[in-house]
């Protein structure tokens, strides 16, 4: 195997691609990931969740990183980190955008919505609600392994 | 789907099956998230990297978060999240520790050893050599997407 710098069109198309990633966020240096459903335009992610620890702590710092793969086998995978910023879909100076991310994530957003609902009730936490945001990417790059020829 | 906490017991049979993480850190408020190798001891988690932005972030802040999941599909997921701190196995104190780490890896650590030392010689930076190190484990939670019975 070898391990080569991805193209910017390589990134692009994997997070055309792909609609799973990990999200992580820091607030006092200590770090937190998690995964997440998005959905990438360009220039942009946009990522559904409910509110919890990740949204607490993206609202008090914004910097945030993504990190995307494709993973066939040990010889044959790509993975991207996107460095971005944290931006709230609030209404109503977001609607519009809030209402374009909905379509985007479309199933996937819409699945969430029951499971979230009753988790919600289970923990008797009100704050267990739909969050939509948005990832301004600020630089993008990529590793890409592949089979020696 | 309902979502519900995994046991500590569920947690540890995950992180004893798994061997593909994805880990973060940071650095100034910012967050980095890489994929890694790794192997699971009770209390603490071996990886084997290569020195560069990640080593050198958590030298800095040993603070990091190991996610963990396996996604079948998406009615039926388990994702574990390990906040826990970065030692870096240093020869001669954690020379039998590092061997150990090594033989945990095993198959994983050589299978890097050659496209390391190649990338090596391409981006001339000799800073790119094996690291091993631990993660101690200070606390760990999992979440578990069951179907609706």
């Amino acid at each position: 195997m070898r391990i080569v710098p991805t193209s910017d069109q390589e990134c692009k198309e994997l997070l055309g691609r792909v609609s799973l990633g990990r999200l992580a966020c820091a607030l006092d240096n200590q770090p937190y990931v998690v995964p997440v459903a998005f959905s990438y335009e360009p220039g942009r992610i946009y990522v559904f969740s409910t509110v919890g620890k990740k949204i607490e702590w993206m609202r008090q710092n914004p910097k945030v990183c993504l990190q995307v793969d494709e993973i066939g086998n040990r010889s044959h995978w790509t993975s991207v980190v996107i460095n971005g910023i944290y931006l709230e879909l609030q209404e109503p100076q977001y609607s519009a955008e809030k209402r374009r991310a909905r379509e985007l994530l479309g199933e996937s957003a819409q699945w969430w919505i029951a499971p979230m609902a009753e988790r919600r009730e289970q923990v008797s936490d009100l704050s267990i609600e739909p969050v939509f945001f948005r990832i301004d990417i600020e630089s993008m790059s990529g590793l890409r392994g592949i089979p020696e020829a």
